[in-house]
């Protein structure tokens, strides 16, 4: 199976092909990037002599560059400064899938691996800029409106770039899929969904008098998909002009 | 800061040792088993050629064990098969938190990070029980009532297990939490709550006639906190007797 790359299409090779369940792999930029973008939370995977680390941490992509911060005293962000492999997955599970058989139990899910070579952000601009956008991307034009960060603050949070050379997204969706014969059997099946809502608002108690809600944060609303959200707030974010 | 390992601690060294924000941190086992109870999604990261790789996989705890499946053709089974080092986190995130400042900014959540040397399992009994337990963890008794494995089905799923060789947890759970002098000023501040919760049950429509749910999946249940469900079919699967 040969995957040409275009404008819309990352390379595949060894690293990021699907092998298992290659029928569930996709490498189109619309597929990856809209997993990306439904998602604030990934997990990071770096090396450090020999031993992998699996690392939660907040994130947001922008074009093919994906962007995460931390401590400048963090392990992880030390040791990727100088660029470093890394690869960054996020999953949304969907279900689980209660099958006829052990085998065929399973989960639907929407994952997508990304592939490249991390880097500390030390461009004062970029920095400042990325530091805005870690923000603004999730709340739109929040910061305009927060006390502005101390140099002490700037200085503190390191923040990693990495641009996307590879990419592969894996997605089920199909809840129960049996044998064709145990269909005939008397056993329960089902798909049980799993969804990432977003609760009731909790405004901060100590509030000043007549500080109200921003009527920009009215996505972020109680009972609705977390992914819906973050997934308007990114276009609006980076909407052109 | 020094953390002594008894029968009820996880020994820690510089690969666990929780070094930023280390209030955050803990080596319990009650905490750290906890919190890999209540999820059903872990993320694994391992290294091929240099090249990390973080894969998204269903697991469950046994003990001090850890056990995860897949197909024997897979990338990440084959190359664990040995004995390699792995990292496996768990990551539950319950808010995001918007503060006055762009760098108070953060959320709320709950992760581990587990360490040891993964290995295929090979020996048979203890291959046939974990295939039970992959599906029993979850669904307490269940395996019982299904289409029993066949052989080949048994051969093409590798399980891999990882006794837990050192771990730790971090939590975050204080949403706003502002510089004292930030207070005064009139920026609106949220905790906004993020929870993974269970979807009305979807029963496979080729069900045979009178094939009803079973009442041991009572614990799944619209509605209900996904990481409750699981927690409590943990208890229920591994119940002394």
């Amino acid at each position: 199976m040969s995957v040409t790359a275009d404008a819309t299409t990352y390379p595949v090779d060894q690293r990021n092909r699907v092998k298992r369940r290659h029928d569930r792999g996709f490498y189109d930029h619309a597929t990856v990037h809209a997993l990306l973008d439904a998602a604030i939370l990934c997990h990071v995977s770096y090396v450090v002599d020999g031993q992998p680390y699996c690392t939660p941490t907040l994130f947001w992509r922008e074009g093919n560059h994906l962007y995460w911060h931390g401590s400048s005293a963090s392990r992880m962000l030390r040791n990727l400064s100088d660029g470093q492999p890394a690869c960054l997955t996020v999953t949304h599970l969907d279900s689980l899938v209660l099958a006829r058989c052990g085998f065929n139990h399973s989960a639907d899910y929407r994952s997508v691996m990304c592939f490249g070579q991390a880097r500390l952000v030390e461009d004062a601009e970029e920095k400042r800029r990325a530091l805005v956008m870690m923000v603004d991307r999730f709340f739109p034009d929040r910061t305009a409106g927060l006390r502005q960060s101390t140099a002490q603050e700037i200085k503190a949070t390191a923040v990693v770039v990495m641009e996307i050379e590879r990419a592969s997204a894996k997605i089920r969706a199909k809840g129960v899929a049996d044998d064709d014969e145990d269909y005939e059997l008397p056993v329960y099946a089902e798909r049980l969904p799993v969804q990432t809502v977003i609760g009731a608002p909790e405004p901060c108690p100590r509030l000043l008098p007549g500080v109200a809600r921003p009527a920009n944060l009215a996505g972020y609303r109680a009972g609705r998909l977390l992914e819906e959200a973050l997934a308007e707030a990114h276009v609006q974010a980076y909407a052109p002009g």
